[in-house]
């Protein structure tokens, strides 16, 4: 029965053109890591639900795609809940495991299960897709790749360090200028302190972050609405307007905080991330931006966040210092601090930047035309020492029209053309066309491998 | 709440270790895919349940991995079939996507959804997870590796002769000595045409395997059970007792099916890829085997298989021709062949014969201790220099005592192991410890990184 093949929404495939250029980002951000003594692990794409539940809110529960379990799935429903089509308490029911949501809930569950077997502190990556329920729209996919890095089991704050230096290094191969934001979590709690309000952390972090596009009396305002005291509202006045260098808004709020020992703190891990990454000479913009408050619950310490300068688009990298990563599996006081790129923005970066080296798209180095049975194990025999030589070639499996061979070359952007027909057997040479400038030569193997390198 | 963390039964995590094995494997792989011009693509993991279902019998329909659909996922199930716990017909009511069986059913549904993109002959390979919900057992999972090569769009011979030597030099690169098992389905048709059987093809095939265990007799005497005539019999003895060299064999077949015009179209296919091949040289042994039946009603060329020598172990790479693959979506007349390597048997083999490259253990090449702060930010930039050659090397994060520092290093297998202190930065040199040798001295960082490199 003939059906009209396509996808799930959310989902892609992807081409040869489009992998070429996913496996350039995905191998230099690799080989970044290696350079830096991150080593790669993988975890299954199905989790357990019970691993999987309760760790990502409410909303995040919906999210996850769940499997039904194998043969009998209805064995364990009961009747009532089936009469009554109660999906939301059906669903652990029919379902035991789910699709992973992203790579941190099943890195803690990996660190927690396999913790005899590591050496602390232990430094990983893993580059594999996660799948969320969500509506797809421009940009946002149900599957898509996330790419990590954490360090677990040390609280130096050279880890910090390090990760900046990562993500200095890997902008700097992709060529995308970029500015890491940096802030701490402390400095919000010290924030919250001085004001009397710990609990409009929330509110008060995105009223800063308004400041740029609504002014400050808009803001003053807002915060008014979110029922803060107008003393709290002038304490707050020179966070708002914060400006300057690095040094001058830490020196605002080393003032403000000053009656906040855990806001002192989070100053102190500020200026050394920021003094040690600045005497390493790094490409990238630093900037201290208290208005950084990505997943506040989840962050204790730095936090940051890293966006392209030369073209509008959201955070492409982002991460942070944990302080209990793995309680929620029974292992307590596990610190670490990690980050993840956001490989799809990074695809798109690069293309409106164009910036794609022009070897990305990875092709055949050299095509042999097809002349007939003994032209083709001819050329199969040359074709032995140029892979030999490691260049990649193919033979155009029919002998047809030589229009036709051409085109396909064409098609798939082959840079060179190898043609050995009745007299270059005899010569024992290939006659190899430059298919960008047109040249066409006669050439022994030697040769051969020399142009071709 | 504290969980005892576990993963989903057939599943595995991958640690460091194993990642770097595995690396090595579908590194070496994809090399030579590239080398032979195949381009990567990849497929979302799930895929509607429409284009899966239906593709792998009744039985394969049974073990696809079935996704809950999201949201209220009883709204279109009837009342009857809950009521009735029907989970059979309830299925498709519950979960509209599955996830991928195999790379194959993708492969078909890409070609024919893209087939507007696609130049012909199209080479892609692909590498990605597939799942099953088989029953775990040893050396099977319900998620495991594929990795697939096809060529569709040409129904030339050479193509053959281009697989047979990338599994030639696949496992010739990872040292694996292996022989390449060739038959062909038209030979098979043959067999049955002349002995007038033609339903009892797969009772012969499965006969002719059992020859070496049993004998000629009591292959005689199963064949006659399933009701085979002692004329068809006897015309099958000397496909039985087939042996010698393969152009022994081929003439053996060819007296054999000389009625048959199938049959001798079959062997004629053989004749051309044993002969092609055979004058490229290759290292792997190719042997003529007409037992061999893969996937018989799906292949309709030749068949191959690869056994590796010096280790007991399944068929750890096949393949052959097919003529239908996109048929089922509606894109008839689309001829192909391809092959995939079995990833975890490849994997347990090297592991068996011990046969890992040394370096395959890709760890951290050099070590900084660390001797508190001014020592570990000196560390810091000699390690930007060495990253800058391209060595990779890792500071230990905290300035503790010397034995904790070493027993991390010695755990991650790290081969030297820098020291940056006082006298050093006064000298501006590294302290270097060969970790292998115990030998030490200092160096300008120019020297270390000549010695590192």
């Amino acid at each position: 029965m003939a059906q009209k093949p396509s996808i799930p929404k959310g989902t892609r495939d992807f081409s040869p053109q489009e992998m070429a250029k996913r496996n350039y980002i995905f191998d230099t951000i690799k080989s970044v890591f290696l350079l830096y003594g991150f080593q790669p692990i993988e975890t299954p794409a199905m989790e357990n639900l019970s691993t999987l539940m309760g760790k990502y809110g409410e909303e995040g529960d919906k999210l996850l795609f769940k499997i039904l379990n194998s043969g009998d799935y209805l064995k364990n429903a009961p009747d009532e809940l089936l009469a009554n089509k109660d999906y939301i308490h059906l669903i652990t029911k029919l379902s035991e495991k789910g699709l992973r949501y992203d790579l941190t809930v099943p890195f803690a569950r990996y660190v927690v299960q396999h913790r005899n077997d590591l050496q602390m502190p232990f430094k990983r990556y893993q580059i594999q897709p996660v799948w969320r329920a969500d509506r797809p729209q421009r940009g946002r996919y149900r599957e898509f790749y996330q790419c990590d890095a954490d360090v677990v089991g040390s609280d130096s704050l050279f880890n910090e360090v390090e990760l900046i230096s990562i993500i200095d290094e890997v902008f700097k191969r992709f060529g995308i200028n970029i500015v890491i934001k940096l802030n701490n979590r402390k400095v919000l709690t010290g924030i919250a302190e001085v004001i009397g309000a710990p609990e409009k952390i929330v509110d008060i972090t995105v009223a800063i972050d308004k400041m740029d596009k609504i002014g400050l009396d808009n803001v003053n305002a807002e915060l008014a609405e979110k029922g803060l005291s107008q003393q709290a509202i002038d304490t707050l006045r020179p966070l708002l307007t914060l400006s300057g260098t690095n040094q001058e808004k830490i020196a605002t709020l080393e003032q403000l905080l000053a009656t906040s020992q855990v806001g002192l703190k989070g100053i102190e891990e500020i200026k050394f991330v920021l003094d040690t990454a600045s005497s390493l000479n790094l490409t990238a913009k630093l900037e201290l931006d208290v208005s950084l408050a990505r997943g506040l619950n989840y962050y204790t310490g730095t936090i940051l966040e890293v966006k392209a300068l030369d073209v509008e688009m959201g955070s492409i990298c982002g991460g942070g210092r944990y302080d209990n990563l793995t309680g929620v599996f029974g292992m307590d006081g596990l610190s670490g601090v990690g980050f993840s790129f956001g490989a799809d923005r990074i695809f798109d970066v690069l293309n409106t930047l164009n910036l794609y080296p022009a070897e990305t798209s990875a092709t055949t180095r050299v095509i042999f035309m097809n002349f007939g049975h003994n032209e083709a194990v001819a050329s199969l025999r040359h074709m032995r020492s140029l892979r030999h030589a490691g260049i990649s070639c193919e033979l155009y499996p029919e002998s047809t029209k030589m229009k036709k061979q051409m085109n396909y070359a064409n098609s798939k952007g082959i840079p060179f053309v190898a043609m050995v027909g009745e007299s270059e057997m005899q010569s024992n040479t290939i006659a190899i066309k430059n298919m960008g400038t047109g040249e066409q030569n006669n050439y022994t193997i030697e040769q051969a491998i020399e142009l071709l390198k």
